[in-house]
């Protein structure tokens, strides 16, 4: 039988997505939505196109709390408390919050709040998998990384890895559908239409997540960051602009790119700037880099789908990992010429 | 000096445009705005491209009543009672909700409520100036038409006046700015983007009005209205379809519309369909017939900009008629060929 | 082993989506793609997202016809030259074009062209499975339906074998790919964005397809049909306006509809107008019926994808029961609730 | 009488919009537009929103080259030698190409091709009439400027000024108007809704344009420009990253700006991040600048509309200037609070 699995907080936008790649994927039950608003209707009253015919239901954790694994899609801070009490009862948890991703709960705490469950930071790893997929076999809390260092930090490891990031600059425009599912000036129609602009200037809250990994991958940088919100549903490019350390250039720049993501099935290289509808609906990262003679710099570019690569199919992904499972079941294509890892 | 004009409900999308075409109007003297919500905030602040420099402020009748004019731009049934207000202070208005739209209080109350203001109604004059200009030049009060009624009566007009009308179905299409500035379900951009459907089927609010001014002109029909909403900002567009009670067919039909609108300085014919594009941001009304000989019905298409000739744009014409300004003072283009009328 | 397909004219929007379906499709094995442009390139260079890693190769009927199945997406006129020379050699042949949708050679002709291999007509099988699946799963020859009549068709069915259509309206609104790949002033970002018009009016090459086939469903009615661009990618809205010839009125026709598409895996009956949003990148149908009791008439809405349902995702249908698969087979979601369909 | 102006090359879209912008301009009689495609045809066909009832003509220089100015929107390199042309005549004339806006011809065959007319680039006047007033009024030959250097340049003219610009990252984000009206696979609406991608990747046209005039104004540095694509229609902003060589830090930021803008009727500063919204369809540029104390940057961001601003209401108000018109005849609203300057 495979294990099941519940979301906590189906209604918004990447809970619900995430449901319905649980509902069609062979190798988990999916056995119930909660959702702190909209309860009572049924997730295919919502949201037609996602097919899952469940009702979203108020939590009960003594119902909802029996199940293998759960999938957690509630605000930032609002997470910690009900991982907690599913950590309890044993319950493998990803959760899609920033709760768990800073390793220092002071921090945590100067971008966010108190953390309301520091004792099991320790424990969470970071869920992406291309960077900790051997930790996330056996993780019992998934830190489900955010949509912006799911990109910049795909699009920077190699150079990271090597050593020669200097200063990096990062310019990200994301869909709209990042801003969530809650109705606002910012997010109607007439606002995002026919716009573009930055916001969270100068200091979003990706970043310390963002400068977090790349120290952990030997780059202890400042990271400018500026996200933009541009007129499309869903797709998230970064923009990154290093200056490079060494004084050796840009031999090997390919070599670099290539090795680190030959086998890795869900990491695309391109020779042209990619773009966002290039990897819509699935859950690749297509990335091109750019040596600027000019200038001296490297840019890199990485596109994702904020709603899958960028949070609901990297938790299956993490989901598939820690059961282990093939790692691309139930979400969709890899780039071709990868062996299909199977555990 | 030139008239005192004040905009009440300024903060909504219809209001905060009729703001900005009589502050950069030469023949007016835009005194106050007036909002229910965003008090104290600066419509440029809300709006950065309207460029209006004024204050949200409180409605307070005293100060902001004392005024040659005033725009009501109130929700459905909110209205009434301002207007009648204004009335008894002398105050000339052109009000943009359908609150006196309708000739008979009993319809009114069966599409929207029990009506606040029954004894202006019959004073009320409907401010399609196509129809009505000698009326609004004397009239005190104004019932602004609501923008699928203007499309769909400028678009039937010619033919309702021949009194060759049988049956029409009009299909129509908005932008998104249609369904006002309130962030809802509907209104987010994930929502609409990329998307196209109807609603309020079967029966919208805007019959009843479209069906007692094609009574006037002559065709007493029962109408099928259903309107669409289209992924885009600013636009509407009618397609009427129409059986014609006649038999003598399509003779004459190409003369009938040049006649009808050789002199409205706003209403343009076009040989192909017309496209909201290329209306956007103007007071005219773009209008192509067409002859389905295979069916013997008659396609008439209408594209206008809601906000502008739909709602405030409108309003503004009406004004300049009721104070005796060129009828396209504040108003931009008018089509080609037209001789400007000046009173 | 499982069946070799080819696509013929795979440059395309709708051969190149065929490619990618047929690529992932487990009872396939996708051959070869031809194009008559972009030879040499390949297809996920031009369409990356589909991830198809083949070249498109120069037509060479010796290589290419030596396949057990091909779908040809050339343009109108020039499959029917192709098809006849498949067909020839044994090939079972899905046809995206209009080239053998009509039976009478002579309303081709008048629509179209003179018609290239008019002897095949005769054995062609018209393939919407909805309408024709037995006839289907026989044939040596399909010509797929085109995207406005599938939607179109689906809509009114059940009413047209109910007998009760007396007259129908149809105004349709397609996404721009509809418009094909080719560059062009119509299908400019520029000119399509924030506008919406009608095109071909009043009578587009799709009307005859649908005529002939209501009539061979009991409805031999003239079809007043207008379709309309709508600025977005994918999808495709059908809004039928239907009067009834009987005086019985609309007792049943929820239950009309619930029984003729209750098995339909790709047929979903909707309470609510739909939204193509609500079918993007799916072979589904969802359709939602609305009495009119002012006017006495029916609404019907269908949305569909138009390159999947509306072309791609149809033909790959049609191959899955030529070839005895299972009907969904590569195609993706079925709707709730049906027991899905395997040979 | 007012000085006549012909446009050559009225069927792009910015040639198109300068001609709009000169039919309705008080100051100036449009004598005639010519074409090097589409002749023949009337403007206001094209384009029925410009509503210039103009038929665009083949060049004949004995005609059309009898006018007090011209304006020129050929490509890049067709333009010189028509420009030559016109001065002899003793036309005044801007171009809207880049033919004359390098003052190094070595410099413009490096990125374009051999120079057409080397004789004239002394004589030349860069049109940016926040850097270039005074010479502007006397000039006889205005190098209209690039729509991305124009928000470029008056985003860092302040700092560049200042002597503080260490180094500065430009990241563009344009809508599809600025990649012209040639239809393309790029233009092409399904190739750019819901997409976003960087191009002229890494060395774009508009660098050494840049980098020119950043070093007249004291900052000789080496720019990093990437240019990329957002799924809209008019608009462009710029978001600057910039490096400070003192060690002051931000003390006197905003002064600066206020200082340096404050009599700019076009310039507006902003607290927030402007939208391309805030400024579609004026002459407007939207700036804001933000500290980034983490990193030690300044952040700026500047919009325009790149049709208007960033072409051809620029193009008009050099016209403006060098006839001695008021600067902002027939381009529209001018920011708040500014003195109208009128010569």
């Amino acid at each position: 039988m495979p294990p099941s699995v519940s979301v906590f907080g189906a209604a918004g936008f990447t809970g619900a997505l995430t449901a319905r790649l649980l509902h069609r994927h062979p190798g988990f039950e999916l056995r119930a939505l909660t959702a702190r608003s909209d309860q009572g209707r049924r997730l295919d009253d919502i949201y037609p196109h996602h097919r899952v015919p469940f009702e979203l239901e108020e939590l009960d954790l003594d119902r909802h709390g029996d199940v293998d694994a759960a999938v957690v899609a509630y605000p930032h801070g609002a997470a910690a408390p009900l991982v907690s009490k599913l950590r309890e009862r044993g319950v493998r948890v990803v959760d899609l919050s920033a709760d768990f991703r800073l390793r220092d709960p002071a921090v945590y705490a100067q971008w966010y709040r108190e953390h309301q469950a520091p004792g099991l930071i320790d424990g969470a790893v970071y869920g992406l998998p291309e960077r900790y997929r051997e930790q996330i076999r056996g993780a019992e809390l998934i830190a489900n990384p955010g949509c912006y260092p799911t990109a910049t930090l795909l699009a920077l490891a190699p150079l990271a890895r090597a050593g020669v990031i200097e200063d990096v600059i990062v310019d990200a425009k994301s869909g709209v559908s990042g801003a969530g599912r809650s109705p606002s000036e910012k997010t109607h129609f007439v606002t995002a239409d026919e716009n573009v602009n930055a916001y969270g200037v100068p200091a979003h809250r990706h970043i310390p997540e963002i400068e977090q990994e790349l120290r952990s991958l030997g780059a202890p940088v400042r990271v400018t960051f500026v996200p933009h919100l541009v007129p499309l549903d869903q797709g998230e490019l970064v923009s990154c602009y290093v200056t490079l350390s060494g004084a050796d250039g840009f031999e090997g720049l390919d070599a670099l790119y290539a090795d680190a993501y030959a086998d890795e099935p869900f990491v695309e290289l391109s020779d042209r700037p990619p773009g966002v509808r290039d990897v819509r609906e699935t859950n690749i990262c297509r990335i091109s880099v750019h040596p600027d003679e000019r200038t001296g710099r490297v840019i890199v570019f990485a596109a994702i789908d904020n709603l899958w690569k960028g949070a609901a199919s990297q938790a299956v992904q993490n989901l598939n990992l820690m059961f282990g499972l093939s790692e691309h079941g139930g979400i969709g294509p890899v780039k071709h010429g990868v062996r299909e890892v199977v555990s």
